[in-house]
């Protein structure tokens, strides 16, 4: 019976028959693997997030978390399943075998975590938010606060956050207030409060690692200013295990919309509230040199993004099924030109504009899925390839793409969530359907991690315009090869090849164009259309190599329908959906003024 | 200080300097008001709103309806708020006043009913549900079920409900199977199962008056043999007061996502719960003759959809002033030119994206209280225009505009509120803020009173083509006016107004192009992009006609502020979201066959 999370045969599709992992195996890197312990993990990954996540998504959204002034309580099914999750080790798929790591290929390994975020997208949260954790101190700690650290993390034995947000700083970390006294010892002392910090307060683990930005003292105002350190919830007694409290206090549990599983918190650091003696502030451990705090943050925040990119991208994916379920086991009116009433109903998939909803689901979600798993692929190109210039030449791809793989998802799969309630129809609006609580539980992703608009702003005002435009030239390049490909194919997919060279073209034209000027102010006024657009003309771009994929195998597809599909769905992605950018293209290209000269009073 | 509900300020615009609603009161109909009695309606309607309904929405969605077994249980402040709105008589607002009504213009009580549901879309409901209910009765009951039902609703005392859907039978109505058994003594006995009934229980009032389709047994298959049926929850006694409960039995409530203050029920007719000695059937009356029900039903559906339009605009309203009210607050971050991070933050509406958010958001919420307005305008010329041609044409624009007065809001207001929770970023994701609940409630206007895809086939498939086209040509010859009087004008003004032309004409062109072929399957199968491109040009439409209104001011408009921010959101409206519809012309006109070609193994 075919899952209704994700579908094994577009995975096995993208893995295997696109993107080649099996390829990756004559790298040293992942020597050890095979088709085998791919399809394995994938199998394990499938079936703890079917077993374990999924049966309580539902619970764990009707029943929040409360916190009583002294615990935080979650439903136990979270505890139950977070430590099967630990016991499978995939939290360490892709860290170094010295670290405890599999060295998965970072490709599979997105595939796997796509089962448990659209398994229970609230539940998975406190290890993706560990694994980020984990990646940060592994690239920047010492080699003692790895061990200390970032090894029980790895374990399953601690969890980890990230704390940016202050109450006033939210998109605006130059902001951030949350001071760090250094002491003799070398330790820091913290004071401050951090705001919507996910899995902030729990009794999931045996200690809960805060990875937190301050200033210390002799920072630069601004950004320049703030370090990173490691706060323990709890502090290490001498046996290294877990002992005495830190003095960092929940002040409170937000209530969210959706994504009610995760807890989110409000954190006060150094407020004496474990310390009723007096303000003795948090415990902090520096990580790296001082006033690099925001370029540390970043590697775990590119992560991160992709991971939102990838939890919309799963969601939307689970609603996609369930919808299509739903369509073809209700029977409900007639084909048009069946005018007898007494004739028996159809399944609801019979009717055009249910398969135009179905359809633009399945070009959401399984390009966007594309998008993540080709992601994964260049993180490991940018490990694993042999020569350094593909290593960077991956890196800059990855970085330019990075807004795109973060938004494009959180906006056009929570628009395929809004599609897969409209598909269920009233049923869809109840609580006794999970579409509702997808589309709640996906309203958090333009949202968090960088909102849509801050997405907007890295992409034109630094992603395509730093070195000269190098990442918007590899991207428009990459994109050519693909366009070069199906040229010599003909037909319709040299059709569609055409179309997405001109609208990378137009792409190219309008980012010189609204850099011309020299005003950034008016270069960036429509920042959030041009993030829009280049995210069709990525997604499109990820149609064009499905199909190419498609074309290759010819009448030898291993699954025909599946490949029909595929052809369907990209020459809709072409159809439906790229042409939105040419009007975003025109208004680009015209430098349009309207919301620079909007006045506050005239709302 | 303004409401955060709706604007006065543009209540004022669009009802006097734009729709000249004084002009009414020179018609009998309308003789006893004047601008002094529509605005002491507006004020009440406003402060009842304010102070009776507001108080109550987010208290009414955290703590929704239950159902001990025999009785619902709802939070008393919505019966408080409606004991309050029955005192206002603002029900009778537009009925005669031989009912007891007040011969308020259509117009004018949209505006209050606007306030209302802007306030608690929920509450709301119990009333606007009654007054469909009222409005069908008085069309097509007798003298005496008027003198019985109608008026006991009228004056606060009787609820109503429409009661049309079946478990099996939701959009396609023609396979209801409620039957309706004729009795002797001239009732009927009603024996079914009807789903998603609002309102459909409740302690709120004396008695629940259902309006029921169901089958006689000598009716045709189909939504031919479908009969009106007017059951009560209690049989009234011998005195004309509500006694012994009639055979209808509440099976269930239904757990929604939103709208939860409106209790929504699976109801059983006749199937013996309140007769223990047997299936005595639900007592009956017919309304009018017998197979009419579903035309009969259709005088209460438009109304209905109107006014699903007119609340999915609320929503949308107060969401976007409760944001413009947060952005005007919130400090964060600086102008992109103000390099200084000691600077004092900023309010975020000066940041160009946050001012995006929010001109798209008054582009659509204005845009949408226009047209609703407007639906309102050409109710009371239906009503009351001295000459029967400008009655019949005022009643076939309506007929035609109905799915879109319906859909566009349901679409695009929804879009704002997603707007409004963005502007807000975490905050706006959590319970403390008011704009997530207007999200959730606003997701149910695209599916109930007809989905979204049913109003894009009642667009397309009955409205444009009725009367050889009559109600397309009616709409574009309206359209034509303002274009004409705008191209006097001269500047910007003719600019936007040829790009209106074009655009009508394209929509023309293409209507014809879709039913050219003869093929109803394929001039249908897009649908829902011809309805969604045929709002934008109508939303244009109403735009244009506010920027004429804003022209004709000059510099002697009344409220300078008000009208410069007309001007600049009809600029939007133009540049940002009316070439939209361009690509969309372009696949309706290539008679795209994408969605009929798709097969079910390929999803």
């Amino acid at each position: 019976m075919p899952s209704t999370l994700l579908s094994r045969r577009d995975l096995r599709f993208l893995l295997y028959d696109w993107l080649d992992v099996i390829r990756l195996t004559v790298r040293p890197r992942y020597a050890e693997h095979s088709r085998e312990t791919f399809d394995a993990v994938l199998e394990l990954a499938e079936r703890v997030a079917t077993e374990h996540f999924a049966p309580h998504n539902r619970a764990a959204d009707l029943d929040e978390p409360t916190f009583d002034g002294r615990q935080v309580r979650l439903i136990p099914e979270i505890k139950a399943a977070l430590d099967v999750f630990a016991e499978t080790g995939l939290l360490a798929s892709t860290l170094d075998e010295s670290v405890g790591g599999m060295q998965l290929p970072h490709t599979v390994a997105a595939a796997c975590f796509a089962w448990f975020q659209a398994a229970n997208v609230a539940t998975s949260a406190y290890p993706m938010l560990t694994l980020g954790n984990t990646n940060l101190l592994l690239a920047h700690g010492s080699p003692e606060q790895i061990d200390t650290w970032a090894r029980p993390m790895i374990e399953g034995r601690f969890f980890g956050t990230m704390c940016l947000s202050e109450p006033h700083a939210g998109s605006s970390l130059a902001d951030i207030t949350t001071r760090a006294e250094p002491q003799a010892d070398g330790t820091h002392r913290l004071y401050g409060t951090k705001m919507w910090i996910s899995g902030g307060e729990h009794e999931l683990g045996e200690n809960i690692v805060h990875l937190v930005l301050a200033r210390r003292p002799d920072g630069p105002p601004g950004v320049k200013g703030i370090s990173l350190f490691i706060v323990p919830k709890l502090l290490l007694g001498p046996d290294g295990e877990p002992g005495e409290r830190n003095d960092v206090a929940l002040v409170g549990l937000n209530h969210k919309m959706g994504y009610r599983g995760t807890t989110n918190t409000l954190l006060s650091f150094g407020d004496g509230a474990h310390h009723p003696a007096g303000r003795a502030g948090a415990v902090g451990y520096l990580v790296g040199e001082p006033h690099q705090g925001l370029a540390q943050m970043f590697h775990m925040m590119n992560e991160a993004r992709i991971g939102v990119g990838a939890g919309a991208t799963a969601l939307g994916y689970t609603g996609y099924l369930k919808s299509l379920e739903y369509a073809r086991q209700r029977p409900q009116g007639r084909p048009l030109a069946d005018k007898d009433p007494t004739a028996p109903q159809v399944p609801i998939v019979a009717h055009p504009d249910v398969k135009r909803m179905l359809l633009a689901q399945k070009s959401y979600v399984e390009g966007a899925l594309a998008l993540v798993l080709y992601s994964g692929r260049l993180l490991d190109e940018e490990k694993s390839a042999p020569e350094p210039a593909d290593r960077a030449r991956a890196h800059l791809l990855l970085d330019t793409l990075t807004p795109i793989v973060k938004s494009w998802p959180s906006q056009w799969c929570l628009a395929a969530n809004d599609l897969a309630i409209q598909v269920h129809g009233g049923a869809g609006y109840t609580r006794d359907h999970d579409v509702e609580q997808h589309w709640r539980d996906n309203r958090l992703n333009p949202i968090h991690e960088g909102t849509h608009g801050i997405q907007a702003l890295d992409l034109l005002g630094r992603k395509v315009t730093l070195r000269d435009g190098a990442g918007l030239a590899a991207l428009a390049e990459t994109i050519g090869m693909s366009v070069e490909r199906a040229r010599k194919i003909g037909g319709e997919t040299t059709e569609l090849a055409e179309q997405l060279a001109a609208a990378v073209r137009r792409l190219t034209d309008v980012t010189r164009r609204l850099w011309s000027d020299g005003d950034p102010q008016l270069a960036l006024a429509n920042a959030t259309v041009y993030l829009e657009a280049a995210g069709h003309v990525v997604i499109a771009w990820m149609w064009l190599e499905q199909l190419l994929v498609v074309e290759a195998a010819g009448a030898a597809a291993p699954d025909a329908d599946l490949y029909a599909g595929k052809r369907h769905a990209a020459r809709w992605f072409f159809r439906y959906e790229l042409p939105r950018t040419g009007p975003q293209f025109d208004l680009l290209a015209s430098l349009d003024r309207t919301t620079l000269e909007m006045r506050d009073t005239w709302f």
